[in-house]
């Protein structure tokens, strides 16, 4: 197994969805599925290019109520391909003779190359081999080559190459019902000497999407000129047909250099003309190829995690690292768009943005900061429809919505299909008001590990303490109890949508948003007591409308919360959990194959998972994640609770058996909360299935509609907390090294603070380097403490220090 | 004199348009004229309002040839309001009686006030206040007040207030003969209880503009309710019209509150819904300027120059500084603008980007660098353009082009307008490439003083490295000489387009293009051999095509370059230059009032400055404006020239005589080179006569077409260099302050490298206080070296340090 490779050499068209997603290749601008390019000749329109940002929305009449649905837009496919020999039929790999097959998805180069020998009905032999690229140095372009030679024939190879314009969402299955027919065609031409077009535009929200396409053919190594036939489809697709003279044993290719440029774009007045421009510039597929390729080695540089030891957890770490800087990247910067739950690899969650950000920017914190603050803009820029938002339902401050898509409105669907029953059921999950604490959290996480002050001033002080305003006005004083109390939401969990015989939807004091608010609303008081000049916190105070008397509540509400928790120490999830059923877990183990997703089980079966003691992922445990222990015992201690290791050991025992990690990011909280209790096979194995979920589908047809970000960054971030124990505080960064003996050795790179720390594990040594960021800084850095087994330890910069172990 | 106020105490309709330019608001998102609102009743549609990079482009038959003119677009004009008493004609100020009149631009408010006593025909007396804001804290914002108070009579006064799209760009007298109308009607309409909205489209360039409206109603400070009529003037013109029954000495007012979004706005789908959305977030009038005058107070507080001793120049250093900040703020971190060499604050130059940012990026560096870095993202994002331009006429690299718009492609006219012959003749000045050593220069500044290395790695380097080709492309060696030459540009000085009897356009060997590619090209080379690490360096070389072969002739270039020197140590402007023939100053002097722009003056006379020694601004002694002695030294010490303090002063003396300043820069740099070179009376005259250029428009009414950021960005620049001594150095800044015995003192805050310096001067006392930005730093700041005087000091953090002078 090579780790920097993942590998596919059998054909299968069962499997082909899967290793699309998989072999997606992108830049942060847009990225492109592995498809086959000639899929897009037969009649599945899947292709699957996305734009970060680009978005649409349709409605549809659905079991008596109109749907507006808000789609990541599937644009027009710019793999378009096919060829066939003599007067033969176009190729079709169903029904020809596959001789061999193998698809590689080189992660340290991004590029995905196949490798096909095929044979006709006539005894034709033909090999073909293909390389992708999505250009990491210059994100508006991507290219491919198409390379036949005839084994044992000569004759004449015809060949269709274009752009196809008339895809529609059709990626995921359980919204076929759905409107989704989202481009309309503006043009399509010829420009240059071998260049074609096609400008489309999103029928709703009005982006203007142009591919453009050139194409150069070489018999050898020579370019050779070939008239290109334009053929126009409608106005929907366009290409270009011409033909080879084709030898035994000679070989042709075919570069296809594109450009997609949009009309939301800066600098851009015409689309149409900026890609036509952008195309010309490139040389042929290599002068693209190779700047890429550097970039990726510069990339890999800050990012690669190396381990040896475990060949499995290698591939995978590097995979997840690989998609999300395909999905979130510098580029980002630029643009305005989030980062969508799936990547830019499906259409499933219609590309929207939810929580899972949580799980993905400590690792991008650690690496390469500018592309959180690029996403955690985002958010910003929605602020004033969060402020909406939270008016519309009551309250002050800015509630940022569960689902959240260009315009940050709630996108979360308000009914939603059970495949399990096939029935359109209510859905609350919009009542996920968490999302609002991770995004603060983000907020503080970026700034304290970046150093970024400015954008706290600028942008960060500004969403936190509008969320702390929102909390605050969410949390009500309970005379009997002289604690304040949340009602009315959901935690992470989502098989509890409220307690059985309440109507509507919503969960009262949920343990994990109680707590949490009191940590936000904390870090908010910390930014006006303690961080911003007074004229600064003037002006923000004035323009959020936050008074004296907001904050005198917030310090009252962080002294005063509700917490539910028992006589055994269990924090109760929410109120009224206790009162719920047990679930027989072994009837149901029994029944059903997987029993993750038990809310489609019970709810299929007509019950639903709200009657039970049952969690679709961590929730109490949650906290355990996010914050330290020191973090956790103040804020227990200020609200007058009792806080230990061991009153968490007994939560972590009570919950643990009562999740069915429905979703995947329980399992890498498990794997944390495991290790930091002491469970640390159990912790290993979390890992494991976490590495597992995407790279195998483990949730059965989930990832071919587009890969999990925050699986994909939690196991990244969970690597460095749990094996090589990386923690940071507000000085320092401390290595507690633990990892499985059958490892042999990690190495990998953070940036702290504008440090750059390189590190080297073995079972018997710890070696670090530490190198400050060359700036131009009045201050000359003379020694770095950072802490290594609980010893601090000062380093000078640029000289290595090893320790033993 | 109020040198926080601009004050006109006297009606005079000739001074109009220029007191509508000086009291602009805006806060870098849109900036609006300071017209009153009755002039949009009279039939000149010439109310102002521009949105930073919003641009459209028209094609008008000139002279037998198509011009395309790409404009800044004057958008819908929200102020919009008149009013009648009882059945009398509508206020039109040019037909009543003026009893007074005082308009207010209250700076450190950022507040426009008017107050005005005036008599109908039937002797009734109206006094009428207006105050209005661009809000400084909501980017989208701005909002009026209009209190009328009949002084001797009861009656009814109705009223008509409203958005008009009727505008066409009609501010700039010889763009007349262009077309000018940019907009096209796309929906107009109410909403909500008082609200009215117009949405228009640029009519090539496709930007949605919506201005919505609130109108709120106070009788005394009791909010009433009125019927509000709604009249829309065909699709172009929305107004509300109502009547007020007034009685004698009782006030009402009326709050006009708008919002402005464009469809090109990150996070809107909508811009129609936005607008709307947002207008009705405010409550009123003082809950948007409450947060508006705090922010103003914070931004003072870091921009503010206090001058004791002369209120002249405090008061014209305060409205720079106030114009710079309407023009450009924070709020360019998030759309796509440049800096307008004419502002927020008309349609001269047509809103168009030059090289003028040379001058105001130093300002802005230091004191808040993050307005600088949004604008060079206006630069970066049109690397494309500049290297398709450079690739157009033969070169490599990126050539920037001399004025530039929404695409970054050359929008300098080919032929212009000669207001004194009344001929149109050809234009020359694209061939100012010195415009892509500015942006070099800016990138390097900006990073060399807010320590933005994040900037450099990702955007910086590569604009520097794009524009180091290009020169090295430029530059051709002469075979006889040995040397380097570079051939066709045109220098800052405007009046020398060719040498006479050549064809074409462009002079050779221009002395400052020649002497600052050297310093480009070394730049550049400094950042490749020791900035960047190895896998970057190689990733951003392979992007760009830079090879081995190119930097060794990079290195090659800054040991050969052309400057011409004759024996007595003058730098010939450019090759020939000596050729020329001198021009009879004492004659134009007496023949016209003004000679500084005596290009027009020549050529309307058949003449040409391109036969004369005669300069419009600073060529050769830009040269001592933005290099240092060292830097300068360096340079012609390595291409094997003499260069000292004497060389400088003597081609001080020889061009200083021979400079018309027909540009406002002319004389902030000849302010600048004269009080380093010791000629200090002279350096104040021109302080003052920079000063004077706007707020008195010197020039003779080109002010009124728009305020120039250039000069304004230099003198605040120029004043903290020259008279307080201010310069900085890679590991310190350095005070050697040096002002006029009449000012008093001078106090100011400087950002360097991540602390700010608050100083103040007296003669006898210099007192600085250090503050780090406050941030998580793993580096504790222990102490702070100053150079006072060119002695060091080691000053310690927070605390004050004060020497006697």
């Amino acid at each position: 197994m090579n780790r920097w490779k993942l590998s596919y050499d059998k054909f299968d068209p069962e499997e082909e969805s899967l290793r699309e997603a998989l072999c997606t290749l992108g830049n942060g601008y847009f990225g492109t599925r592995g498809a086959s390019p000639e899929t897009s000749a037969s009649k599945v329109h899947y292709p699957g290019t996305y734009i970060a940002g680009v978005y649409n929305t349709l409605p549809t009449e659905v079991s008596g109520k109109t749907i507006y649905n808000e789609d990541f837009v599937n644009c027009p496919n710019w793999l378009l391909f096919n060829y066939r020999i003599d007067d033969g039929p176009w190729f079709n790999r169903l029904k020809v003779k596959i001789l061999s097959w193998k698809m590689v998805l080189n992660m340290r180069k991004g590029m995905l190359s196949r490798r096909l020998r095929w044979q006709d009905q006539e005894g034709r032999i033909t090999l073909v081999e293909n390389h992708r690229i999505v250009s990491m140095a210059h994100p508006h372009c991507g290219a491919m080559t198409f390379s036949i030679t005839p084994e044992n024939y000569s004759g004449t190879i015809t060949i269709r190459s274009g752009i196809d314009g008339s895809v529609i969402n059709a990626g995921v299955e359980r919204y076929k019902q759905l409107n989704s027919k989202h481009l309309e065609p503006v043009s399509l031409g010829e420009f240059g000497e071998d260049g074609i077009f096609l400008q489309k535009i999103t029928n709703q929200s009005k982006i203007q999407i142009t591919e453009a396409m050139r194409t150069l053919i070489f018999k050898g190594d020579e370019k050779i000129k070939t008239k290109l036939n334009v053929i126009s489809h409608g106005r929907q697709k366009i290409v270009q047909e011409f033909s080879l003279k084709v030898k035994k044993g000679q070989k042709h290719t075919v570069e296809k250099l594109v450009s997609i440029y949009t009309s939301r774009d800066h600098g851009v007045a015409d689309d149409c003309a900026m890609a036509k421009d952008a195309v010309s510039l490139i040389e042929n597929f290599d002068s693209l190829y190779q700047p890429h390729k550097a970039k990726w080695k510069a990339l890999w540089k800050r990012f690669d995690i190396e381990l040896k030891g475990d060949d499995f957890v290698q591939q995978v770490l590097r995979l997840h690292a690989f998609h999300l800087l395909q999905t979130a990247s510098t580029y980002n910067e630029d643009i305005d768009a989030g980062m969508p739950a799936r990547g830019l690899h499906g259409e499933a969650y219609r590309g929207h943005i939810f929580w899972d950000e949580i799980y993905v920017f400590p690792f991008f914190n650690l690496h390469a900061p500018e592309i959180t603050r690029a996403l955690l803009m985002y958010r910003y820029r929605r602020l004033g429809a969060a402020k909406e938002y939270a008016q519309q339902n009551g309250y002050c401050g800015a509630m940022y919505p569960w689902q959240s898509a260009s315009t940050g409105s709630e996108t979360t669907q308000i009914i939603h299909l059970n495949p399990m029953s096939g029935k359109w059921g209510d859905d609350y999950s919009c009542l996920q008001r968490h999302v609002s604490i991770a995004i603060a959290y983000n907020v503080w996480t970026y700034y304290y590990t970046s150093n970024d002050r400015g954008f706290l001033d600028r942008y960060g002080a500004e969403m936190m303490l509008e969320i702390a305003q929102f909390w605050s006005s969410a949390a009500k004083l309970n005379k009997k109890t002289g604690r304040y109390e949340i009602a009315k939401v959901m935690g992470p969990d989502e098989y509890h949508e409220h307690t059985p015989g309440q109507t509507g939807g919503g969960l009262n004091n949920n343990a994990y948003t109680n707590v949490m608010v009191c940590w936000v609303l904390e870090k908010a008081l910390f930014i006006v007591d303690n961080l911003m000049i007074e004229e600064e916190r003037n002006a923000l105070l004035l323009k959020i409308g936050v008074r004296e008397g907001d904050l005198s509540l917030w310090r009252d509400i962080i002294t005063k919360m509700t917490v539910i928790m028992d006589k055994n120490d269990i924090i109760h999830q929410f109120e009224g959990y206790m009162d719920l059923k047990e679930l027989d877990w072994d009837e149901y183990k029994r029944k059903y194959e997987n029993i993750s997703r038990m809310d489609r089980i019970l709810k299929a079966e007509g019950d639903t998972p709200d009657h039970y003691k049952l969690a679709k992922q961590a929730d109490v445990l949650m906290l355990f994640y996010v914050l330290n222990y020191k973090e956790l015992s103040e804020i227990f201690k200020r609200l007058g609770y009792p806080f230990s290791k061991s009153i968490m050991k007994k939560n972590f025992e009570y919950y643990y058996c009562r999740t069915s990690h429905g979703s995947t990011l329980s399992m890498v909280v498990h794997a944390y909360v495991a290790e930091l209790l002491g469970y640390k096979d159990l912790s290993k194995d979390f890992l494991v299935a976490a590495l597992e979920s995407d790279i195998y589908d483990t949730q059965g047809g989930t990832t071919q509609e587009g890969i999990h970000s925050g699986v994909m960054g939690g196991t990244l971030d969970l690597f460095l907390r749990t094996f090589a124990g990386l923690e940071i505080s507000e000085d320092r960064i401390c290595l507690n090294p633990n990892f499985p003996k059958e490892w042999k050795s990690i190495k990998f790179s953070v940036r702290y603070k504008n440090i750059w720390f390189s590190v080297s594990l073995t079972h018997k040594n710890l070696t670090v380097l530490a190198q400050p960021v060359r700036t131009a800084s009045l201050q000359k850095t003379t020694e770095i403490l950072i802490e290594i087994n609980k010893e601090a330890h000062k380093i000078l910069p640029g000289k290595t220090h090893t320790v033993a172990l």
